[in-house]
């Protein structure tokens, strides 16, 4: 079994921090629904999927922490740590969604102790249907694969961004366990490098081969045949088909498209936002100092102007496949992603 | 005027230690020319015009050093000092171009003492040639700019790159110089970072307007339309116009191109390579640690393979124009450039 990001254990909730890898798998323990979302803020958990099931945990928390005596009382404090949560990372609609389940199921108890008991069991449903889910875009998406291919992969998609198993890593370890020999190409992802220090973590750590480039150098690896197939999460992918995901996913796209080299991304549906447009969507940006700085060093002068967006968008024309729990939608997007929900 | 990165002084080499930018402008000082190979080699100094430049210099000290008491055996000193020299950066064609020239000029000489005045003086002429090139290919480059371009860079080809002023970056300072508002976004340029410490420290020094994004955002910006032009400098040029610069440059021209923002490309002359075709040129592969490393900070595990190449080769088809001191090569380059060695 691939590594455990996050669990809910004795009315708490432990994770990994993710700050301190590769150098050290270290957890933390939080029973306060503003640790969580300093968590998420920081970057201790991150993965829309793990963020989605950290919220419904913070909400959890929250329950159990709420000194109210009625209901109502009890409601409203959930309303307000789901602002708390929520706030953390806008761009992610998993989160928004894991949310709204757990305060759908509260709202359907009559008192204080239902609610906290459904609470806790829905969030917990939430994380099992997680690794079940990652199973079954696994299952979908290793058909797609072939035995010797080299697959380039972006930030982390994998255990580490979901409960455990990974979307586009899950794909990845799917194809393996089906016997086909797979080697990985990830890409760093700065400015957190969460490619080089969590995908290139837990691959070895699931003995599944990977080496490690700068982001410069992905042109340089297509171009020179050493990889023939791309595979990168999402955090929010629309009912046209733009997908959500971090810096640099988008400029991958385009690479592969120049070097015909198929793109997948493999998501969960609870990463698709049905209602919104492109441009209803605001990127955040992040600080200036993830830039700026590599650990305590500087690496730029100071007050030096910075641009720093989390995430770009990668239009539909650009991408080979969406793989999820329920299937590959394939262009024209907007009838193959309304079937998954049909 | 912008900063000397490189200089001639008491029989010694002065140069900035580009390691310690941007947090410090320090100067070291060398008095032999292993000193000289292993500043290439450990990056204190780099940019194809200055290691040209810096080899030069390093065949002086190597003159001075010499103990030789024929003129052979000055010249067999030399000739080895050479190989020391030119093994540091064999991609960079200028390096090998400066080696020759100064070579060339103690084969003429007569007797030992002329041999030794010869080969400073040519470096000297090197040196202050570097700063007159660059400012022709400003000259040529700037009218290719308009008031209030906002111009993309990778790595750096500036003032630091050169003895002073600056290939890509010259072009910047001449269109500034001539009145235009000119900002400049500098891609940070992993593995080593010269766009966030260096491209922004000489720019922030001569008060041009920058802004630093990671290499994830290259095309986010190009989507977003932030950037209206594109321009680099090269390690080495081939007759057929194919550009072998700093890892990235390629698919900074593949999103250029998608994007239908024009990719330039600024060098002197001495950066042309007309003898060879892109496959006899091999890519120096650096070391895994600049990637897997960021200063004392492990950012990958332990013993991940990498794959971190120096450089990339850029087709001429992707490039609006090589801009030269002696012109601007466009399309047909087969043409264009053989027309600049007329």
């Amino acid at each position: 079994m691939s590594i455990k990001t996050i669990e809910w254990k004795d009315n708490s909730v432990i994770m990994i921090d993710q700050t301190k890898l590769p150098n050290n798998l270290t957890f933390v323990k939080y029973t306060k629904h503003t640790e969580i979302a300093d968590a998420i803020k920081n970057l201790i958990i991150r993965g829309a999927p793990a963020i989605c099931v950290a919220g419904a945990y913070g909400l959890s928390l929250a329950a159990l922490e709420s000194k109210a005596t009625t209901i109502n009382g009890l409601i409203n404090d959930l309303e307000n740590a789901k602002q708390t949560l929520f706030a953390t990372r806008p761009t992610a609609v998993n989160l928004s969604w894991g949310l709204d389940k757990v305060m759908n199921a509260a709202k359907k108890c009559s008192n204080i102790h239902d609610v906290k008991k459904s609470i806790i069991r829905t969030a917990n449903k939430l994380a099992n249907d997680d690794i079940t889910t990652n199973m079954a875009i696994g299952r979908c998406g290793s058909e797609l694969f072939n035995d010797n291919d080299i697959v380039m992969t972006h930030c982390n998609a994998g255990a580490l961004a979901t409960v455990s198993y990974g979307t586009a890593l899950g794909v990845i370890r799917s194809a393996k366990d089906l016997g086909k020999k797979i080697k990985v190409i990830a890409t760093e992802t700065r400015p957190i490098q969460q490619g080089s220090r969590l995908t290139a973590f837990e691959l070895k750590h699931d003995g599944i081969d990977v080496d490690v480039i700068p982001d410069t150098a992905t042109g340089y690896i297509m171009g020179n045949k050493l990889v023939n197939k791309v595979i990168v999460g999402a955090d929010r992918i629309l009912s046209t088909g733009h997908v959500f995901n971090k810096i640099g996913t988008y400029q991958l796209a385009i690479l592969a498209q120049y070097h015909k080299i198929p793109f997948y991304v493999a998501a969960p549906l609870s990463t698709f936002d049905l209602n919104n447009k492109p441009e209803d969507i605001v990127i955040e940006q992040r600080n200036s100092n993830e830039v700026t700085n590599i650990g305590n060093q500087k690496t730029a002068p100071e007050d030096v102007g910075v641009i720093n967006p989390a995430f770009d968008i990668t239009p539909p024309y650009l991408i080979s496949g969406i793989i999820t729990e329920k299937g590959i939608a394939i262009n024209p997007y907007q009838i193959s992603i309304k079937k998954l929900f049909d």
